[in-house]
């Protein structure tokens, strides 16, 4: 009888913690659930069997070492900063290893003894990153084997609302953590685009934008991420001439969210001085000149140039010219920026989230220059099923799964990259649901 | 026989070491002059009575304390990360210690102990900081003496070039540290006007200047610096309306640099991977948009707006246009940008630099709203013997001749912002020709 540990029972762990404690009985598995609450942790198991709800302090060594020497595999959903301390422990106590988060350096440097130790150390097997490793890994194997040549490779993907919960100016809520969604972007993104390799500084960035378009949905913009550069090796694209990747919002979005950046308040590198009763309005002011004459809005306008309705309008709709008293006075621009959004941008519980990912191919074949895009889009249930939860969580369950049933071996560090980790994962999806669709054209 | 310790004789020191050195056998002082390399002390000292020259390893405590317990006062022209180490040395060793630099956190921890010692430390004693707090109080002070009351203060200082040499279209070189022009207001700047807080970030900054004229000289750009807001404190001024603090260029400089600024090129958190044989056309197109049918010109004045021909022309004077090689391959944008303009702005031998400084008051007076301006202008002689030498070394010599003369008294750690400090210093500095002139109406 095999254990899985899986520490964290946040949001974004539901699809995962159901999918695996659903095969407990039926595979005789154990599942362990340890969250910092261990209420949490026993709700979301809903009493199944072969299920375990246990507390556990993170930072303590003893509290988390004591539930690990328990299971033979370990699932962190923790915040990313510890992934290495788990891992490290994994490492010492000889257990198989699973993350949807980013591999880092410290996981780099522990890849030998992984190897030597006969372990198993899955990162980015998530959503974003997890299936677009997969979805893409997988057209540019199929294209590698008839002997085409991939030559350009964009992929783009965004965490939004289903449309029929669009029902502000920014057709946007956090469906994630707040904080990561004000300072996106806030480093030079770099890409390369027909063999030019393109810097875009964080105050271009939100200008820079291409429309991405979904069948059936309409229009999304679409910002260049912060280093594309860098998966030309993951994706064995060393020579590829384009190659971006990118993340989505609705038409327009962008061109809001600049004025945040033009402005300023986004800035996380200082604490600002407000007196008490500050507004919304007077907020906005102290990052515009001062002027005998002009209003808020008539400086605004100077400073920037195309400002149109729409865009005004979503400033508008969060109260920016109002003299509404600030929610928080003491911080940093980006901190008192979250602590407004959060008022306005807060999911209800009947909001439908949406997770919308599209790569787009150019393919070098026999008959010409082919070009190929291959969409997903999936639509949450609620504010407690999201899109967001079953896309990050169900691909690790999956992987989690398929491991212990021997359906995918190996040992050492990966990403799903390899076919015979990436290829079982995308049949299971499929069959939750999760499909990607192809155009292609010549 | 009292002795004087410079430690480092680097070119802000010229006029510094000249000043002390020729007092030393008429006042009966030994004057010791340490640095890297021996012979440039040596050469600086020419000789004179005296005075000795030594070598120094700064980041070797030995070496330093041996210098530093043979005199009875120490000078730090040594890079700023090095001035808390040698007043903690000066410190444990009882010696008196005097900079140009800010007053660091490291500095201010000591300060208790400083006044328990008896000894007197005195920061920001050169240019900006310096003379600029020197000439600022004593305005400020014969205001108050007069019970009028300060309701605006926005003061600028710049390192430039003599008129007659202004032979670029930047009419600018380097009179000072390349890295720091570069990197230049890198962060939010704050300061206060008619009451309003006001915070320019970065992408702003150069665009938000304000028109700087001095009688005789015509035009600057003045942009604020990084912090205004806590000069309001240092000038006992807390309760004043407007507090701007700011850098001058020439007219025409900052939308020059306000390109480099928006395309990313001052950027220096990554590193850029450039093909050998890169261009200055290809590094500036690396910010640009891919386009299939634009030239870099034309996606240049698309990018920025307003761009107008002598902006076009600054950048077509430094190469940026031409299929001219790269001096540098491997570094951060603002560290390739560095190395193109260490070659175009470098200070000719016979280049003269300038420096200019202005205070520009309102006064609430009896008559009404008094405007005051006081402005400072100095021209260097030449490459060596700067107006930045000059005005960094000379207030800093002058306050270290009146120490040891006695006219200047007291312990504990100081800014120059004490009439008894800053009086006669001013009066001396006034006798070297650094004088400012004043003007005032209602």
């Amino acid at each position: 009888m095999k254990t899985i540990l899986i520490l964290g029972a946040g949001k974004s762990a539901t699809y995962l913690i159901d999918y695996l404690a659903d095969s407990c009985v039926e595979k005789e598995r154990t599942l362990i659930l340890a969250d910092l609450d261990q209420s949490t942790a026993a709700t979301k198991l809903k009493n199944r069997a072969n299920t375990l709800a246990a507390s556990i302090d993170i930072e303590n060594g003893d509290s988390r070492k004591g539930l690990i020497v328990q299971a033979d595999l370990v699932i962190s959903m923790l915040p990313a900063f510890m992934h290495p301390v788990v891992a490290k422990d994994c490492l010492e106590l000889g257990k198989h290893f699973f993350t949807a988060s980013y591999e880092s350096d410290a996981l780099r440097e522990m890849a030998q003894e992984i190897e030597a130790k006969q372990l198993f150390f899955l990162n980015e097997c998530g959503l974003d990153p997890g299936i677009d490793h997969m979805s893409g890994m997988k057209i540019i194997h199929e294209a590698k084997a008839k002997g085409e040549e991939i030559i350009s490779f964009k992929s783009y993907c965004g965490g939004l609302l289903s449309p029929q919960s669009e029902d502000n100016p920014w057709k946007y809520k956090f469906t994630w953590n707040p904080r990561n969604v004000i300072l996106a972007g806030q480093a030079t993104s770099r890409f390369i685009e027909k063999g030019e390799l393109k810097y875009v500084p964080y105050h271009q960035l939100f200008k820079r934008i291409e429309t991405v378009k979904f069948p059936g949905l309409g229009d999304f913009d679409g910002y260049p991420n912060r280093d594309s550069l860098s998966y030309r090796k993951v994706y064995g694209l060393e020579d590829i001439s384009t190659m971006l990747r990118g993340t989505l919002r609705r038409a327009g979005f962008c061109k809001g969210w600049d004025v945040f950046v033009q402005l300023g308040l986004t800035d996380d590198s200082f604490q600002l001085e407000l007196h008490e009763g500050s507004t919304y309005r007077q907020f906005l002011n102290a990052f515009l000149p001062w002027s005998e004459t002009l209003s808020v809005e008539e400086k605004l306008a100077e400073l920037i140039p195309d400002l149109d309705f729409p865009t005004f309008e979503k400033l508008q709709w969060l109260g920016f010219f109002e003299n509404r008293k600030l929610p928080l006075l003491k911080g940093s621009p980006a901190q008192i920026l979250q602590a407004i959004l959060e008022k306005d941008w807060a999911l209800q519980p009947e909001d439908k989230d949406m997770i919308v990912m599209q790569h787009q191919f150019e393919i070098k074949t026999e008959r010409g220059i082919k070009k190929l895009t291959s969409s997903l889009v999936d639509l949450g249930k609620d504010a407690a099923y999201t899109a967001m939860a079953k896309t990050v969580g169900l691909p690790l369950a999956i992987a989690v799964d398929l491991f212990l049933e021997g359906k995918i071996k190996g040992t050492g560090l990966h990403l799903p990259v390899l076919p015979e980790i990436y290829l079982p994962i995308l049949a299971e999806l499929e069959r939750q649901g999760i499909r990607f669709v192809e155009q292609e054209w010549y």
